[in-house]
């Protein structure tokens, strides 16, 4: 089986044939992390309701919590207006990042200056 | 002037010097778009509290809300653990999209399988 042709038909991918996919905690809003997806990880995706992606480092599969136990249950999932972005509301088992941090974003901050 | 060189070390940008930014809405978390930066699109961002991006569609600098008002006032931004997502947490004046809707994942929502 592969993905439903009526989603495959809206999906705009980059030249690598990958979308970006914008994961954000279902109930506390959080941004997660971003991962990539080719057609094949957007099917396991939506019919396993485990988040599942296309590791560029690695060149492989990679369901999110196979090796870290850090399990991301799919709750919601959705295409943007251009079809070129996925965004997944997910529950999330334990640390989104690999470093142990709960979000991939939380220990790098930028300093923006103040707002005219 | 240019982007700050401590970021601008940190930041890891795709074969077309890109980084994608996600944009969510600082109070309610809404996750509204995802955009794309170059260093001088970060820099402008970072500097002047206005969500600034490079449009691949039209090859330019594009200020959030210089054309529709949909301005994007720039909260909070931090990099990903790996450099190469951005997040700005910013307060969207009107719909983010352009077609008029607040967020660009309000249309097109996928079907996910139960949970086992």
């Amino acid at each position: 089986m592969a993905l439903d042709p009526k989603i495959a038909g809206r999906l705009k991918r980059a030249a690598d044939g990958l979308v970006p996919a914008i994961v954000q905690q279902h109930d506390t809003g959080e941004v997660l992390m971003l991962a990539w997806m080719d057609d094949e990880a957007l099917h396991r995706t939506l019919t396993t309701g485990r988040a599942t992606y296309w590791s560029r480092s690695r060149g492989e599969y990679w369901v999110k919590g196979d090796t870290s136990g850090h399990v991301q249950w799919v709750r919601h999932a959705a295409l943007d207006c251009d079809g070129d972005t996925i965004l997944l509301k997910v529950d999330q088992v334990g640390a989104a990042c690999h470093t142990g941090d709960r979000t991939c974003f939380d220990a790098d901050v930028l300093e923006v200056s103040e707002n005219a």
